[in-house]
């Protein structure tokens, strides 16, 4: 098989296995604490009776598909829960791809390596869209691209690994072209908490028949190894959708998705509020010491990513295994997110030493 | 879309919402206690730190990996811990379809209908053969459907829904069939803890690179729900089956694969010999029930499940339905499974009231 298989986990592994601390800013695994009625929801999910232990409903148990789909404003019907964004999204490719309107998957350069692999693998033909030199979209640049081929234009926001979030009139306009050329969007919102531009809009504040909206709650509760996502179809892909999902994985893990209902039910705005705001400050003790290093990099508007270039350093996998063992700091090279970032490298503010993390690079750099 | 949407998750939805008291043997959900050490497992990850809430390894948490290659004599390479069966059996069959050896899958009649399903999914084409009276394969008959156009054989030991076990020699002479024709076996055994005839033989003792073993933990520790599942491939197909893994769903759930892992180093023999020797009993409870009844029905030489032929009933879903409403046991329709099973009804004996069943059944038909 050809499809590209993300480098994330080779990466990772370099960094566990060499002998020299290496602070993590690899993956997208927040550090923090999930809620507290999450670990509530695991206890008392040891101690339920075997019934409980069994099949949920395959698109997932209804209390937490009601919960989402009051939470965001659809039929449950609507609802797929998925083991997390990552099917979701495969899930959503299809359903478009499926619809014979087009096998073009139109995706954001640069790209979550992702995605590109899950439009292969799915038989759909890849057709990339420049964002500009901050990460914006451009509805102009997108529109010249859609064509009757497309079956689907992807976006992320808040965006990895740009950071930026997309406003309203953006989202509104991308639905927009989908309609006009009978394709759909797949707006991808999994940093949706994350927003730290308060811009961040919903493909969900659009109505439309031509959008799927995917979502997980990894990073809103910390939890990426738990899967537990969902994906909002138009009422018309849905059963589609829900087949799919049963033929592939049945149904998805019930202990997770009980503790993640529990944790939806019991945990307020300040638990979310905390976990944006550190990062906010992580944000600005990153970039703060990027700028006295001298280094190029952006300011995200949301997520979890700050990509940084550093003079003569392009980001290729071999200059990323040599900053891991040489300044002991583990990023992601640009070169996996598409041709636009190959200079520079990505890194996830997912660790508390992210200024001795800047620091390094700093030394290492100057 | 055109693939089979398999009818478990409509009956027993049609059995919870009737207003009497129905006695459930529709699905594979055993209603007996899961082991102590997988509560303790539960309870014991409530409290890990938030490290261990995170992403495990794309093909599953090492340990848990290195436990399995061990126990099945693999090496780890070849294991990809899945999200059930139900992924690993759509990994190996994928895996089967992309060796661009044949783009046939061949099946037998009777048949898990989630087979046919997936093979529709995957853009490969179903031919069946026939089992015989009693479930079990003639070798003979299958070599007259493989040919070059075959991309795999899939055979499930004990077997759902005829009860056959599969001896040594059949396995044997599969594998050979298979390895004639470049072709692969694909060996479901997800019911082999409950072998009631002694006869049970895993494909991986016949050595050949011409085999995919799948199996999960949801029979064998009653955790239907805990979608914890793994896949052996031959080491050349291996990684292009973790690839795909990834890019479909990242990874599994790390909670259930930790508490399977407890489970696995913690569960004595008796754990399983007790769950085998009381489905024992309730395969002679309810089949001595049906032959007082003068009902045809199978015994099973494994798995969960007797098929039973009441004359001038038979078993279509609108029979299944009716039998619901009028005498209070819930059974999967025959015709669900194929052709040949179109007079004969499948129940489950994943519930303690068998005999009550039996009972209802003997009174409804008399």
């Amino acid at each position: 098989m050809n499809y590209e298989t993300p480098r994330f986990y080779r990466v990772m592994r370099y960094a566990r296995e060499t002998d020299r601390d290496v602070i993590d800013m690899v993956g997208g695994n927040p550090d923090w604490e999930p809620p507290a009625a999450l670990r509530d929801g695991l206890r008392e999910y040891a101690d339920f009776e075997p019934a409980r232990f069994q099949y949920p409903p395959s698109a997932g148990l209804d209390d937490l598909r009601g919960e989402i789909a009051a939470r965001r404003g659809v039929d449950p019907e609507q609802v797929v829960v998925t083991n997390g964004a990552g099917e979701a999204n495969y899930l959503a490719m299809a359903a478009a791809l499926e619809r014979d309107a087009g096998s073009e998957v139109v995706l954001t350069e640069p790209v979550y390596p992702y995605y590109p692999g899950k439009t292969t693998l799915l038989g759909g033909r890849q057709r990339f869209v420049e964002t500009d030199p901050d990460g914006h979209l451009d509805p102009r640049a997108v529109r010249e691209v859609v064509s009757e081929e497309t079956a689907c234009l992807v976006v992320n926001t808040p965006n990895n690994p740009t950071g930026a979030v997309y406003p309203h009139e953006t989202m509104a306009e991308l639905v927009s072209i989908a309609e006009e050329h009978d394709a759909l969007v797949l707006s991808d919102e999994v940093y949706d908490h994350f927003d730290l531009s308060g811009r961040f809009a919903s493909a969900l504040e659009v109505d439309s028949a031509n959008r799927i909206v995917t979502n997980a709650f990894s990073k809103s509760m910390a939890i990426t190894g738990f899967r537990v996502g969902y994906a909002i179809f138009p009422h018309e892909l849905a059963a589609s959708a829900r087949t799919r999902h049963m033929l592939v994985n049945v149904t998805g893990s019930r202990p997770a998705q009980y503790a993640v209902l529990r944790a939806l039910r019991e945990t307020g705005p300040d638990y979310y509020r905390a976990n944006r705001e550190r990062l906010r400050e992580r944000v600005e003790t990153f970039t703060a010491a990027l700028e006295t290093a001298g280094a190029d990099y952006t300011r995200p508007d949301g997520g979890f990513y700050v990509m940084a270039r550093f003079e003569g350093y392009p980001g290729t996998l071999e200059n990323v295994e040599r900053l891991i063992d040489e300044a002991g700091v583990a990023g992601m090279p640009g070169e996996s997110f598409g041709e636009s970032r190959r200079e520079w490298l990505r890194f996830a503010l997912v660790t508390p030493r992210v200024e001795a993390a800047a620091a390094r690079l700093a030394a290492y750099f100057e």
